[in-house]
C-alpha cells in the first residue's frame, strides 16, 4: 500500500494568502499546519513514510521537503510544468511499478480537509481490500448534506456482489446547477467526487493505455530514467509534451471498472475563502475571525489579519484577508472571482504579487 | 487684522489615519499637504506669518511647528487640555488683547478644505472692513449646495443697512434631519455654519463677558501671564477649570450684534471619510483610490492604502482605510460610526492604537 500525494496547483483562489511560491497546500489555512502536514499526518497511522510519494510543481520542492522531513527527499517527484491530474498520477504510477508492480496506491490531494480520521482512514482501508481484491478503479465518494454547486457528482449504480458497501459508478457528472444538485441531493443516488481514488499500479496503468495512450506512450519514455539521477532531465524533455487531462475525464468516465465507496468522514476541499464558514467556529453574527478584530454591526465576514488589528463597522458578508503585501475586500458570493485578481496580476506581469 | 487658527481636536472619524498623536489637522487626507499647511499657505496672501495664532493641544505643538516653521513659535498656543471653542477663542482674543486690542481677528478651523481660495479671500476681506466698521460678530455662511443633515445652520434675517451682502443671522439651528434641511435649502434663508468668525478682539471679549462671565473671569486670570514665560504654568492652573463649551451655543445663539455673510468658496468641514467623495476625483464607477487597486465590479468605495495592493471584488459603498498597524472597513452610511471605534479603544485602553 502505497499513498501518492497529489500537490501540484496553486490554490489561487486563497490569494492573497497563496502565491506561486507559497501554494495552498503550503498554508495553515486551517489548523496550526500547513496542509500537505496535515495530510501527510493523517496517513502515517496506515502507511509509513517511505512508502508516501508527493508529485509538486519544482518549484515547491524545497519548501515542501521542509514542510515532511519525514518523507524521503527520492519521494518527491518534481513536476517540470503543471500537467493536471492524469499526468501526475501515471507518473507516479509509473515510478510505483519500478518498485511493486502489483502495489496497491491511494491518490489523495495535498489540499482537502477531513475532519474524521478514523473514518477516512477506514473507508480508506476498506477501498484497499477492495483493490487487492482485482482490477479496479475505486473512487471515494462523499455523501452529501448540502446541494454543492461546487462539486462534481458521481451517481453510484447497483452494489458490487458479495462486498457490502461498494457500487459500480454509473456515470460521472460536472458541477451542476443548484436545481439539479438539488435533484442529486434527494435523490440518494449521488456522491460527491472528492478526487480520492484507490487501485493497483498496474491497474491504472493499464487504464491509461487503453484510454490516453499519448500519455502512456510519454510514460514510457520516461519509464527508465524514473528513479534514477536521470529523473529530473528526462521529465524536463518529456512532461511538457505530455496531455493536460484530468483523470476524471481521461480514464473515469470512460474505463467499465470504476467503483465508488460512499463514504462520510467530513472532507472538505477548501475550494474557496468561504469554505472557512464549514470549517472554523463562528461567533453568534456568523464571524469568523483570525484576527485581533473590533466588529460594530458586523455579520457574516470573514476576517484573516494575523498582523494587523482590524475595524469592520455595517458590512456583512464580506471576505477580509490582510498579508504583509496586499489586501483582499471580497463579497462572499464572489469568492470564486479571487482567482480572476491572479489573472489580472499575471496578465500585467506583476510578479511580486503572485 | 489677525488669523486665528483652532487646531484642536482629534478628528476620530478619520480614524485609523488620525491618531492622538497625529489628529486630522496633521494629516494630508486631501492634497499633498497637511490641512493646517494648507490653512496657512491659504491665508499668507492676506496676513503676515507673525499675525497668525494656532491654538492646539499641548501634545502636538511639536510636530505641528514642524508643519508651519514659518509662523512663530511663540504664536503657538498650547492648550494643556480640550475645552471645546469658546475658551480657545477667548483664549487668543485675550491674547490678542496685550498687542492690538482694537485688531480684528478671523477665526478659522485647520482642517476644513477650501476650494475657491480667491472667493476666501474675498469674503474674508470684506468680512474684516465691516468687523473694522463696529462692534460686530461676523459669521461666514456657506450657501448650501445640498440638504446635509451634517451641518448646522444659520438663518439669515435682514440685510445691514448700506452692506449689500451682509445680513443680520435670525438664529443658528442644529443639526437637521433630512426634511427640515431639504426645506431649508429650499426656502433661500438658510446657510452652512462653517465654524469661521471675524470680529475686533474688543468685541469678542465683551461678548463673552456678558454671555460667558464664568469664561470671562478665567480669560482675566491668564491675562498677566499671557505672552511672557508664566504662560504655560498659567494655562496649566487656570485652562482646566474653564468651561468646556462651543463659541456657537455660548455666545452666538445669545448675542444681538450678530452678521452672517453668505458666502461660496468651495467649503467642506471634511467631517468624515465621506466628505473624500467631493474632494477627490471618481472613476466612471464612483471609486475613489489612494492605492494601488485592483477593482472587480466594485462601486462608489473610497480606498486609501499608500503601501499596499487592494483587490476589491463585488463590494459597494465600503470605506477602506488601511494603515500601518491598523485596517478600517465601514459601509459609508456608518462613516460617523467610526469614531465609535475609538471609543472602543479608549475604553479597553489599547493605547497603541489611539
Amino acid at each position: 500500500m502505497y499513498a501518492v500525494i497529489m500537490a501540484g496547483g496553486q490554490g489561487a483562489r486563497f490569494w492573497p494568502r497563496s502565491r506561486r511560491k507559497r501554494p495552498k497546500q503550503l498554508l495553515d489555512i486551517v489548523g496550526s499546519e500547513s496542509m500537505i502536514r496535515q495530510t501527510v499526518d493523517r496517513l502515517l497511522s496506515f502507511v509509513n513514510p517511505e512508502d508516501v510519494y508527493v508529485v509538486t510543481g519544482m518549484e515547491h520542492v524545497e519548501e515542501l521537503i521542509g514542510h515532511i522531513p519525514d518523507v524521503p527527499s527520492e519521494n518527491i517527484i518534481a513536476e517540470p510544468v503543471s500537467r493536471n491530474t492524469a499526468p501526475c498520477i501515471g507518473l507516479a504510477a509509473m515510478r510505483l511499478k519500478k518498485r511493486d508492480p502489483e502495489g496497491v496506491m491511494a491518490v489523495l490531494p495535498a489540499d482537502h480537509v477531513i475532519l474524521d480520521k478514523g473514518g477516512f482512514l477506514e473507508t480508506l482501508r476498506n477501498a484497499c481490500e477492495v483493490a487487492k481484491s482485482g482490477d479496479y478503479i475505486i473512487t471515494l465518494g462523499m455523501r452529501p448534506d448540502r446541494p454543492e454547486t461546487g462539486y462534481g457528482y458521481i451517481k453510484k449504480g447497483s452494489g458490487v456482489r458479495g462486498q457490502g458497501s461498494v457500487y459500480h459508478v454509473e456515470r460521472f457528472v460536472e458541477k451542476p446547477d443548484k436545481a439539479t444538485a438539488e435533484q442529486y441531493v434527494k435523490s440518494g443516488e449521488y456522491l460527491w467526487n472528492a478526487g480520492m481514488f484507490v487501485f493497483k499500479v498496474s491497474t491504472i496503468l493499464k487504464a491509461i493505455e487503453r484510454y490516453m495512450p499519448d500519455l502512456y506512450i510519454g510514460l514510457l519514455r520516461l519509464e527508465p530514467a524514473l528513479g534514477t539521477k536521470e529523473q529530473e532531465r528526462a521529465l524536463n524533455d518529456v512532461y511538457g509534451e505530455l496531455p493536460s487531462v484530468s483523470i476524471d475525464y481521461g480514464v473515469m468516465e470512460k474505463a467499465d471498472n470504476v467503483l465508488v465507496i460512499p463514504s462520510t468522514f467530513g472532507w472538505n476541499d477548501v475550494g474557496s475563502w468561504t469554505a472557512i464558514d464549514d470549517l472554523l467556529p463562528r461567533d453568534e453574527h456568523g464571524v469568523v475571525a483570525q484576527a485581533e478584530h473590533i466588529s460594530i454591526d458586523t455579520k457574516d465576514c470573514i476576517v484573516y489579519s494575523p498582523k494587523k488589528l482590524v475595524a469592520t463597522i455595517g458590512v456583512s458578508n464580506l471576505i477580509v484577508v490582510e498579508t504583509e503585501d496586499a489586501l483582499l475586500i471580497c463579497d462572499k458570493s464572489r469568492a470564486q472571482d479571487v482567482k480572476k485578481v491572479v489573472e489580472i496580476l499575471e496578465r500585467e506581469g506583476r510578479e511580486k504579487y503572485l
